[in-house]
């Protein structure tokens, strides 16, 4: 039986990976992180969603992060930027993020003889996250393997797509409602459409148009 | 200035280390991390070495790693292998904790402007850990500095070291005594020369008979 663990966040990407990962292995279970992240209702919308997907879901603590990195998602005392500055990455980078997220993950699912890992990061609409490219994911696969002596495999279905191709992909596996109304991507903690103008909006935002675009509903 | 931060526990390994990076760097901070551990003195007696060396420290809670791994060494009703199994690693084994620790060292650095760090793991006293392998903290660097987009650079001075070339390393760094009874490496918490029977402590005296034989003082 092949099982998969799904890093869950219940924003637009990784839904559309949960629901991806059904399709793809008989057994999925999913853990999102709470990491002092700026909207706390992000958790409640992440288990909500995947009991709606009769999926296991499970809630790991993660204090220690934001004790150790400054940055605008989890100190609420600076405020986001509004565009990625020219030289760096935004202030909503949280360093080290997606390598802590899937050693955790990684640990967890040996513990459950899991060795499929699944994932939304992407490089295709990058942000300036070095941890979301697919060489960082590659790097990554291997030392946790080596960490562990395990056979992880970690699933990027959503590497090379846009924010079009995303939407796409939501709508083939019939859950473009619940993606568009359910979800919550929105810097500033609005589900569904969001507040429409924070970098997170903006690209979910125009990912949408294209797509209805293309199947001609707008 | 060259700046390092060592991943520090208070045995005799990372202390050997910490004293050996305050010869090779302008400047040393340590961190020690409280994972649930058996023996929570091991950070007191961590923060008293790290003093003593005048080195800063700060210790780091992790609770999330007991939470998902059962082992020996954070569950207080598992009783600690007394020799290694054949064909596993023995259940003192942490699934993950080095690259776990290593990780939130290099966040932390990175925040510090520090590329430099300093871990003591070895695999010529190959104890079953898979991740104190070179192999491994190679291919951790690689992801770090890809997750990051850092260059950090992991020294491991006590790689290929068996304990006895690491007691002569204390001792050529003037720390001999220290060493021998200040510091903590027993599974069972007793501090220097420790129960003398668990497997930390038969791999330690060994080591220090060789030692103290090759200089003609046993």
């Amino acid at each position: 039986m092949r099982k998969a663990l799904v890093v869950f966040s219940g924003g637009q990407d990784s839904t559309t990976c949960l629901y991806w990962a059904k399709k793809k292995f008989d057994s999925v279970e999913s853990i999102s992180f709470n990491y002092g992240q700026r909207h706390c209702k992000e958790v409640k919308i992440a288990e909500d969603i995947a009991r709606g997907a009769r999926v296991p879901w499970q809630l790991f603590h993660m204090d220690l992060l934001n004790k150790i990195c400054d940055n605008s998602l989890t100190d609420p005392d600076m405020e986001v930027d509004k565009e990625k500055p020219a030289n760096q990455p935004p202030n909503t980078l949280v360093e080290g993020r997606n390598m802590l997220f899937l050693t955790y993950a990684a640990i967890y699912a040996k513990s459950k003889n899991i060795q499929n890992i699944v994932t939304g990061v992407g490089q295709a609409d990058y942000s300036g996250y070095p941890d979301c490219r697919n060489e960082f994911i590659l790097s990554l696969n291997k030392t946790l393997n080596l960490s562990m002596e395990y056979e992880y495999k970690i699933h990027t279905p959503l590497m090379w797509k846009n924010k079009k191709e995303i939407w796409a992909m939501a709508d083939q596996l019939g859950i473009f409602d619940l993606v568009r109304y359910k979800t919550l991507t929105c810097y500033n903690g609005i589900i569904g459409e969001g507040c429409g103008h924070c970098p997170a909006c903006f690209l979910r935002k125009r990912g949408l148009e294209q797509y209805l675009k293309e199947i001609g509903q707008k």
